[in-house]
């Protein structure tokens, strides 16, 4: 059984493992006050080159992306989120449980935000009797696998500044967005781009654990108190600085974000020899194959993968996605079993 | 340095860290629908001879409380708790956040309600310009360390079911409780005598988690989307189940809270023998010395603790906790030292 | 100047001002627990054939929305309605403020929902991931001036039922909307196959204020306190069933709303005779013409309404209504110009 | 039948009906954008000396305060409240159903806050634990009657700004606190020394109606689509602008407070010229006897009045209020009326 069901079915990597072991029995303060998390926010910091920064551990994405964005809101605004945006379909209606309208914004199949597609929900909302977009979400990469360039984040940025709208980036992916080929961002540009993002652990080798980076200092006040009212302050908060400081401070995270991104690639290339078309061309951890419903079945015996949805009455999109944890050579079995099959 | 500060500043029993260890490299299936929280759940539910209850697994105290209490209320309802209740001093308006007043009701130092204190709110509560009293929040053991008798209990929930009130206890010191002499109940008791309560897993040997018991049926719908809309779903969920498992299944939980209560009980002993009253006699694993100030700077070299408020000008109330992790050998030494410089 | 603006441009009518006027110096109990206010529900509940249906009166569209709908729902279930609902794009996300998701769904130019449009929704929210659809929100008429025939109405309410959806229907203009040629609905059927429903004064001839009709039993419960919760309760609440009753009791309220119709049908086809097409053929108070755009500086002269979007480049889409106040004389009149214009 | 049971026991003054009366077949723009709410708001302005000042109609008391209040604040932010405050114990949880705490606050029987019993629940609220204190919540007259001097609001008000803290007066009760004889405070004093306040209009001789100034100019934005998302907009706002212009341009509204004061206080001397002593000494339009309980059932019989609590065994707290239509008259006939009974 070859597994690809998503990026987050394993514990942690060995070596956050390790590190939390390490520190298992030690006396330490809790609630994140630990010089453990200060040292990993100071680390984030100098990796986002954004002194100015505040550096928040939670504990996962849904939570990473309500605290955040109810915490920068005012009652009456808004946000501008792509249909797909995970806020929008796949969080429970967490967002609107603070009290704000998700605004969702039709793009491609590769879920990407544009400056030309948000411009006509502003002018509609200058109408006083509608909410007040005030702030962008996108993530990178996208639920489909795409990520933005550094062009196309810039003049988002830009865009949003002019309109005085707050960019909000949920990194759940980011690892294996910066680690793609397609990439050409770094985490200073966005840090310097956006107004707040988060560096997803879950997703990246960690048990637990988003990094929200505060690059707006007007945005930081009092964001302690904002976790504990939403229950994203862990007692004992050093396990997430533990675990983002075995990641960030000699490279793992982005080790591992590569391997995910390379078999992901290699599949996806793999599969399209086989003749297999892709929903969208993604250049990350999750691929979109467009399989003959026949083949549904015995997928089902080989490997663990998601059904992403119908492509026609014939054709079924399916999601395979990689991780730390998924060797080459499940994507090389899993191929070969596929080739014998067609 | 002895630490008493908390029962939450070192990671988890090493039992705990082991069996999180052994699955670590397994694929599982997340979001808590694994064999792990099945099981465990299992186990709870006949723990608790609860076989029609539902068990949530949850990551902390103040997430499970408000997102319990939001779940089971109407907008128009309101809790009931002690002033000292942890929702109403401790958790940054979570409650309030989900649109519910806190009706706080005076209790004596030992932070119980009764039936007697909750009445007059009731009553005052009849004119429809006010909240409707829906809940009755207690914990076991109190923010001051007390236990609810078993006669006392039977007390409330009667009261509670004559008056249309649910009772919902908050056990992140449930097995301090169950543990200590003053004792009489039994989780099957609690099960029974409540609508829904936790076990708490956070302060009693694991590194985060709480298992939420809803024994009233009429409580359990679509709790999985209430816990995802607020953040409460770990997608790596089994983490939660494993912990469990480990600390419940051969009593180890108990085990852990025997000590833990054993070791403050000693303490508080030999304390009283040295001539320092308590603000609260306390059955279980926090004790409430009142010493007189010129001792707070030697106790902040000797060890850990918190300061609980004033006594009097000349005297201080502090706090020391007792967890898995304090040998009794702590609470003789500082006895000792405390005894040399008296 | 002819006045098209909309039919709350002018004070109430005069019946209603005269029923006002002879209560003004009455002694009477307050927050609608009077005489007035009981009479009127009793005829409404009469005129319904409703007689398990409570009546609450509430002072505007907005505020009866939000209020109705999150006295309804438990906090993870969401709304669907047509995009261009009221409650989706014209009253600031009140919805989404009390906490609770819309789920627009796209419609014909009527903005009428059927079931076949209901359907995928409820299919992808059987992922627990989603938020729960719980209440369909429709208009009649709706915001396009069109209103639903019984056999579709009916079809809506069995399909809702079916699913385990509440079916709640936007009166605020449904005076017009049972008034016009169209229609095939009677209170008594509205009554009978949704969950609540109101009936609009602000709209056809009130000060303010729109009667609620809670059909549904289990919904009824605590509505006072939920009202007052949210600022709904008017201090002199005798004023609102005064109001109705001057409205109700003799057949007024259904012969302003003909009069209503009357005016705008007999605009809309003398517009038409001109050349002017419509956006969408209205049989209510509303209408929809496409004027080029040369056109519209004259009508700044000539009268009051509303620019409603753009057609093409050379056509905008405009809104006329029509109300108790407005004289055939108007219509006509502004047909003249118009024919002397072109 | 003498009438004292509230001072919204009855219609309009007779000038506001009037007023009403004029416009009412008048078409004029809806939403308050309209000339008559524009020149009142510069009437209010010029009222409070108060050129910076925005001036918000909205329709009721509680519906003004919480929209004020959750406009204001940010999440984590909470309200210090007497324990009397209306928002506290007559609201029906509207503040919190916003999201925000309510601290509330013991004071004399008077009802009136002050910096030392404020205070201590600042220092508490400096552990990030717990909700950050950010306004603090007054009403003149209070709950029982009570009005604030210059002294004291000047020392609350300065005691505010030094801690960070706003000031909010409820002004439902504002004209008859501002016409009785224990006041010096003008409405420029109010304007300057609070952030914002409300000049009730529905227990002042209006049908509905609150006219919120807010002079923190910090405060002021985007409070239409506040008022729009909490159903505080009128459609036909001008009904607002208009009344309170009829009540304000010409001393109205302080000449009908004068007389409700005079009637109550003149009821109040004779009540305790016949040995009834008062719960506490108000110097305004409500007050508070204490009966012995025998009277009770004659107390029905003469007149409207409400039960305000249980004073002792023996002893009952009745309520009795005056308003612009209870004439000296009322208050000479009741009191014969007691003694001739005594």
């Amino acid at each position: 059984m070859y597994h690809f069901r998503n990026d987050y079915s394993v514990g942690c990597h060995p070596a956050v493992l390790e590190a939390l072991s390490a520190v298992n029995s030690e006396s330490v303060i809790g609630y994140g006050e630990d010089a453990y998390c200060k040292e990993c926010a100071d680390l984030i910091r100098s990796l986002c080159h954004a002194p100015q920064a505040s550096v928040e551990f939670l504990i996962g994405g849904t939570q990473t992306n309500f605290t955040a964005i109810a915490a920068f809101l005012r009652p009456w605004e808004s946000v501008i989120s792509p249909i797909s945006g995970h806020i929008n379909g796949h969080e429970a209606g967490a967002v609107e449980a603070t009290g704000h309208k998700i605004l969702p914004i039709r793009t491609p199949a590769n879920g990407k935000l544009s400056p030309a597609a948000i411009l006509p929900i502003l002018e509609e909302c200058e109408d006083a009797h509608l909410t007040k977009p005030r702030l962008v979400y996108i993530s990178d990469a996208t639920e489909t696998g795409s990520v933005y360039t550094k062009a196309e984040l810039t003049e988002l940025s830009f865009f949003c500044r002019r309109h005085g709208l707050l960019l909000f980036l949920d990194g759940a992916r980011l690892g294996c967005a910066l680690s793609c080929k397609a990439n050409d961002l770094t985490l200073a540009d966005i840090a310097q781009l956006t107004d707040a993002f988060y560096i997803g652990g879950t997703k990246n080798g960690a048990m637990m654990g988003e990094a929200l980076v505060i690059t707006d200092p007007a945005l930081q006040g009092e964001f302690f108190r904002m976790k504990k009212q939403h229950g994203a302050v862990l007692a004992k908060g050093w396990l997430l600085g533990v675990q983002f400081q075995a990641l960030l401070q000699d490279g793992l995270y982005f080790k591992i974000a590569r391997n995910a991104v390379e078999v992901a690639q290699y599949l996806q290339g793999g599969l399209k020899n086989l003749g297999i078309p892709m929903m969208v061309d993604s250049p990350t951890n999750q691929i979109f194959p467009i399989v003959p419903n026949p083949l549904l079945s015995h997928l089902d015996e080989l490997c663990t993968y998601e059904v992403w949805g119908k492509a026609d009455e014939e054709h079924t999109v399916v999601r395979f996605v990689t991780s730390f944890a998924t060797p080459l050579s499940s994507a090389d079995g899993l191929l070969k079993a596929i080739k014998d099959l067609t």
